[in-house]
């Protein structure tokens, strides 16, 4: 699914339509992506979408179609033939995907023409926004389920073609597999799927429909057992079929539950199998779970193996969307800044880099640093908007989290699979202090400025206000 | 955008696969698409999506590259080259798009071979569900704002490529126009954009901005006041600019405001406007609305002519997501039914048909009546739970709201356009009593079964129990 030049909200092409006929196109302007409240009232958020935002901004592109609906809406009309031949040949800086980010700190910077910088904004914010969210609720079930195995059955009550990148940023979060073969294809992610009630009430009786699956679908067997009776009828069944397999040379993959008392019926799902000499068949729930509900089931020790998770993590309730936006920085070689009656609400000017606290065991502190980009590496941090609170960083480790993505419009590193993806997101967020991945009243990571960051800010505030 | 065969979950082609070397692919089967509780804490859903969803069904295919992929995760050879020349050619019966419907009655219906209806289940209540949600969503919306108008702004907060057709579905709960270019360009939906805060903040002072761009888009020109100072810079020099495009036989169309108390800064910005003789430009706001924050305005009788809405439309928080479900009712001509420990979820089984019952006004009573899809008309309607409870309906009007909408896989009527079916939707919302409208404790409405529906549940759930 390849996004065009008319993915985006209007004013980015009346706002550019000025920039062309007043020559201003060309300006050379920075902006950076960066969001405000973590989602979930939790206390990090993994950063995601970096792959599908620079793929998009490489084959960013208007369209012959596009040009003719564009004339055709009142646009003007020389400047809407120079789109025919736009691309995106800016630079991007950005934290590697599935970084574990903070509130206000840039994560991803554009430096182009200000013309092309606002042209892909509404395409990025979009992409990141969303991947962000879902790869941040797909890290907190990670967070909670252990080891045991996430999979993804949101597609159905996805937000319709949403549910492509939900599954994409739901690996990138520390899921396993999914439902959702369209995403497995394109994404290499194991697919798995077990069967539908509507299938066991297509026959007269439950063993007649277990013994069939098995027969005509034995590889990766999941028998559906909550249709009638989970434990008078679906389990015994499911156990018989079982056995018959094991006669046969084939293995019963698993049972899933998806009604009920899910910690009960699993303890006695697993006795029963295991009583069977089944101890290999796995237990798969579903159900309307999420992570709160992930939680509860390991607290009670109910011996699940796979967690079937679908809405909570493809639509992320209650936020449904992360507030990142996408501010000017830089415009013309000059730092630039939007004021507000908020105080929290000033941007911070210039090209910027962050900056990670690392402590003495090779962790994450706690803290993060934004600095001026190319300037010494801060020795404080100030708070950014109380200020006497500072903290001093002499002598500790920092770890520049910005990196060269994008050159002239072109990736500049090879694809990462979405595997590495995980792993690194999964490792990063290992390095964080245990009081920030609580659920309830999380620590709050601490983000500042540096000494020269706050001045620069401090210079244009007053500069504006005459 | 054509979703292809993989747009689904696996365990549909799992099931596929059993139906097909079963030998049962080719049972004649009936499923219900229904949902269970209405969002928002509402009183009423907005079904959307139909349109989408049979075009979907039309094209549903399977490319040699789903078939190779198919062949490659392990599905049975045979069974994956029989899907290369797979069309749904089923029919389809459903409400009307935009008609207004309620928990638990069907909404559509697909009859087919029980492996064509299996297999498009997922990409169906992908589509009804998240359009049906957002449709919902601004119908509250609209409910509120009267006859103002109400502009989708959120392409960027939307979730990835679900912002698609959540601007369809706005359109459909009876919203006026939107950013989204791609969504207006194909949905034939008017496009409106203003500027952004960074179009300001790329020129050394807020008239200058705003003088560029009156200059090189005249038209439509609607300039952003809150950059700096909404009542001191903002409309002061908006003003300027709309009198100096006065001189050029010009018309300045509108100011936005986009922070602050917009109540406020609405009644001040009108009041300055209308004394330098510009009633005629308009006031749109923005900034996290909803349809409570919309409501609250028209309560003051802020002078606010257009709402552009975001995050909270295009999402749908709190809930994100319709819990609509499609269950078997019917299989090889025989009614079936899937019982549950909670009564609720039991299903109804057999082919149905939804009545409204229309009051004396011609507007809606307040109850829906399921009956058996060509039974007599019902004479009484039981409460589907409730033993002891029922309502007469004889001398009432009834009106079918399942129409056929697809026969042997084409869509059986012209393409309603997309203005008619939002017109509908919201003649449908009028007739509607006030008590189901409101957003707090919304009056229930009434959904019963008629007595041989009744009968036939009870006959087979006794049958199942045994």
């Amino acid at each position: 699914m390849i996004l065009t030049g008319t993915y985006t909200d209007l004013y980015q092409l009346t706002m550019a339509q000025v920039y062309h006929l007043s020559g201003k196109h060309k300006q050379k302007a920075v902006f950076d992506y960066f969001y405000r409240k973590i989602p979930f009232s939790g206390g990090y958020t993994v950063f995601a979408g970096l792959q599908t935002a620079l793929e998009t901004l490489e084959d960013f592109r208007f369209t012959s179609e596009d040009i003719d609906y564009l004339k055709g809406i009142g646009l003007d009309k020389g400047f809407v033939d120079s789109l025919s031949d736009f691309s995106f040949r800016g630079d991007v800086y950005a934290a590697h995907e599935g970084e574990i980010v903070f509130p206000n700190e840039p994560v991803l910077r554009v430096e182009g023409t200000v013309m092309e910088a606002q042209l892909v904004e509404t395409c990025l914010l979009n992409i990141v926004n969303f991947q962000s969210l879902i790869a941040t609720k797909a890290a907190r079930m990670r967070y909670v389920a252990g080891t045991k195995t996430l999979s993804d059955f949101g597609l159905r009550r996805a937000q319709g073609l949403g549910g492509y990148h939900a599954t994409r940023a739901a690996i990138v979060g520390g899921f396993n597999s999914t439902s959702n073969v369209k995403a497995g294809a394109d994404f290499d992610i194991p697919t798995v799927g077990t069967m539908a009630h509507a299938f066991i009430q297509g026959y007269d009786d439950e063993l007649t429909a277990f013994r069939d699956f098995a027969a005509h679908r034995p590889e990766r067997c999941v028998l559906l057992v909550d249709t009638y009776d989970t434990l008078k009828s679906g389990i015994p069944n499911a156990i018989t079929v079982g056995l018959e397999m094991e006669k046969r040379s084939q293995r019963l993959q698993g049972i899933r539950l998806d009604s009920g008392d899910l910690a009960y019926l699993s303890i006695q799902a697993r006795k029963m199998l295991d009583a069977a000499g089944l101890n290999h068949v796995k237990i798969t729930v579903s159900n309307q779970l999420d992570e709160y509900v992930i939680k509860s089931l390991v607290d009670q020790h109910a011996p699940v193996d796979v967690f079937g998770v679908g809405t909570s993590l493809v639509t992320g309730p209650p936020d449904a969307a992360l507030d990142g936006v996408y501010k000017l920085c830089m415009l013309d070689g000059r730092p630039r800044i939007k004021l507000s009656e908020n105080l929290k609400k000033i941007t911070l000017p210039g090209k910027k880099q962050v900056y990670r606290v690392i402590n003495e065991n090779g962790n994450f502190l706690g803290a993060d640093a934004i600095g001026l980009d190319g300037e010494d590496l801060p020795k404080i941090m100030h708070h950014p908007y109380e200020p006497d609170k500072a903290m001093p960083l002499e002598g500790l480790e920092l770890e520049p989290l910005l990196h060269e993505a994008m050159r002239n419009g072109k990736i500049v590193n090879d694809t990462i699979s979405l595997k590495d993806i995980s792993s690194y997101s999964q490792r990063r967020l290992r390095m964080v202090p245990e009081e920030y991945k609580r659920f309830y009243n999380p620590h709050i990571y601490k983000v500042g400025i540096s000494e020269s960051l706050k001045e620069e800010r401090n210079k244009l505030r007053l500069q504006y206000k005459k």
